[in-house]
C-alpha cells in the first residue's frame, strides 16, 4: 500500500471532531447519529483532496477546511442514504452497524438530511474568502451533489439493472466521480486558481473518480469481510452491475491500471506541487479497503 | 377566508412549473418524481411570503423568486420526507397519493434529497445580488433547514412523546417556524434592509409561524378530508400532542385569535407597504385547508 498524506488527513479529523450541530437537549440525540457516521473513521478521501490540491496551488491547506468538511459531510450523508433498507439495505458499514440500524431508521434519514443541511451551513458561515468564491463553491457541491450529481447517480443505480460499460460509467460519473471531482474543484475556487491552471487539475478529477470506482468494484470481490468493514461480495448479491461483472477480474484490474496511468498523466500537466495529489492517486489505486 | 395575493402566488407558480432538474434521460424519472410532489399546488405561502416582503421593501418581487422558490423546494422535501413509511407513514397528500406511494420509498427519499440539493442550486446559480448577500441568504436557508431548524424539529417529533406547551412551541419553531421565518429573512438579505428595518419584519415572521402551527392544529380537527387532501384527525392517530390535544378546540382557537393579534401588531411596527403580507397574515388565520 502506498503513503498517504496523513497531516492532512489529520487536520480533517480534527476539524470533523470538533464539529457540533446541535444547541439544544432535545436535538442532541440526532447530532450523536449525524456524529456516530461522521466520525467512523475512514481514508477522508474527498476532504483530502480538497486541502492537497490547495496545497498544490500554493495556498494554506487550513484555508478550505470548511468546504473540504462539508464535502465529508456529503458524503456521509449519502452513505447513511445508500444504506437504508429501502435502498441497499445494508446493516455493515466500517465495521460496525449502519445508521439506521444503530439509530432506527427515521433518526437515519433525518441524520442524512442533517448532515447536507449542515455541511451547507457550514460553507456558509464559515469558509474565509471572497464571497463571490464562497458561493461558486457552494454551487459546485450542490451541482455535485443533486440530479445531475450524486442524488441523480443513485437514483440510477436504485432504478436501472441492464447496464453496458458507457452506462455503467455515466451512473458511476453521477453516483461518485461528480462529488470526487467537486472535491477538487472547490479548493481550485477558493483558491482563486484561473482558468488555465485549472484544466490539469479537472482532468485529474474526472480520471481519479473513474479510477476510485474500478477499484472499489475491484475490492467488493478481492477483499476480506474484515479489510472492507463490511461483508466481501455484497454488489453481487445486490444484483449489481460492476467493472468486474462486466468485464471479469482480470481486466478490471487492466482498466484499473489503465486509469491510474491516466490520472497520474492528468496530474503531471497540472502546474503546481502535486505530491500529495500523487500520493492520494497511488493511495486509491493500491488501497485494500 | 381572506383575499390573497394571487399575482405573487402566479409568479411562483410559474417559475416552479419552468423548473427542469435532470439534463438526461436515465434521470428523467427522479426528475418527474420531484415534480409530482412539487407542483401539487397549495397556496405557496412561504415563496409568496419571500415575494411580499420583497415587495414591501419596496424591490422588484420578480427579484427574488430564485431564492423563494428554493424556500418551497425546501419545503417540499421536508413534506416527502415526512410522510416516509419510516415517519409519518402517510398515503395522502393534498388529495393525491405520497410520493413514496406513488414511485416507491426509494425514489421518494431520493426526490425529497434532490429537491433539498436543486434548492442550494438554485439559488447560487441563479439568484442575482452582491455575492455576500446570496451567501448570507444560503447561511439563513441552511440554518432553519439542519438541526437547529426543520430537520431537528422533525427529530423531536418522531422521538419525542410527552410535551408541555413550552416543549410544542418549540417543536413547532423548529419544525415550521425556522422555514417561515427564513422566508421573509431570505428577502430581507438580498433586499439590502438594514437591521433597524429588519426588526418588526423578523418579529413578524416569528409569531405568523405560530399562528400557523396552531391553526395548522386545528384544521386537523376540523376540516374536511376534502378541504385537507389527507384524512381529518391524523393527529389524533398519530398520537401527535397538538395545540389542541393540549388545551381543547375552544382554547386552540383563542390562542390562533391572539397569536393572529400580535403578529398584525409587529406588523404594523414594520416600515413599508405591508398589505400583502396583512393578506398572508390573515388569510393564515382564516384558511380552511
Amino acid at each position: 500500500m502506498s503513503e498517504y498524506p496523513d497531516d492532512l488527513r489529520q487536520l480533517v479529523e480534527d476539524y470533523l471532531d470538533g464539529l457540533r450541530f446541535s444547541q439544544a437537549g432535545a436535538t442532541a440525540g440526532l447530532e450523536e447519529a449525524m456524529r456516530y457516521s461522521l466520525l467512523a473513521g475512514g481514508k477522508r478521501i474527498r476532504p483530502v483532496l480538497t486541502l492537497a490540491t490547495t496545497r498544490a496551488i500554493g495556498r494554506d491547506p487550513a484555508e478550505a477546511l470548511p468546504a473540504a468538511a462539508a464535502v465529508e459531510l456529503v458524503h456521509t450523508y449519502s452513505l447513511i442514504h445508500d444504506d437504508l433498507p429501502a435502498m441497499d439495505d445494508d446493516e455493515l458499514r466500517r465495521g460496525r452497524p449502519t445508521a439506521h440500524v444503530a439509530y432506527g431508521e427515521d433518526v437515519a434519514i433525518l441524520a442524512g438530511d442533517g448532515l447536507f443541511a449542515e455541511a451547507i451551513r457550514l460553507i456558509s458561515e464559515r469558509q474565509d474568502g471572497d464571497p463571490a468564491r464562497v458561493v461558486a463553491a457552494l454551487r459546485a457541491l450542490a451541482g455535485a451533489t443533486g440530479v445531475e450529481g450524486m442524488v441523480g447517480g443513485q437514483y440510477i443505480d436504485v432504478t436501472e439493472h441492464e447496464f453496458d460499460a458507457d452506462a455503467l460509467r455515466r451512473l458511476h460519473e453521477l453516483k461518485t466521480g461528480r462529488l470526487i471531482a467537486a472535491s477538487v474543484e472547490v479548493a481550485l475556487i477558493l483558491g482563486g486558481a484561473n482558468d488555465s491552471e485549472t484544466i490539469g487539475y479537472r482532468r485529474f478529477a474526472g480520471e481519479l473518480g473513474v479510477l476510485f470506482q474500478i477499484v472499489d468494484d475491484i475490492l467488493d470481490v478481492t477483499g476480506s469481510d474484515e479489510e472492507l468493514g463490511k461483508p466481501q461480495g455484497s454488489d453481487e448479491r445486490h444484483g449489481k452491475v460492476t467493472y468486474v461483472s462486466l468485464f471479469g477480474l482480470d481486466r478490471a484490474r487492466d482498466l484499473a491500471a489503465h486509469s491510474h496511468r491516466k490520472t497520474r498523466e492528468a496530474l503531471a500537466e497540472a502546474d503546481g506541487d502535486t505530491g500529495d495529489l500523487e500520493l492520494i492517486t497511488d493511495f486509491i489505486h493500491t488501497r485494500q479497503s
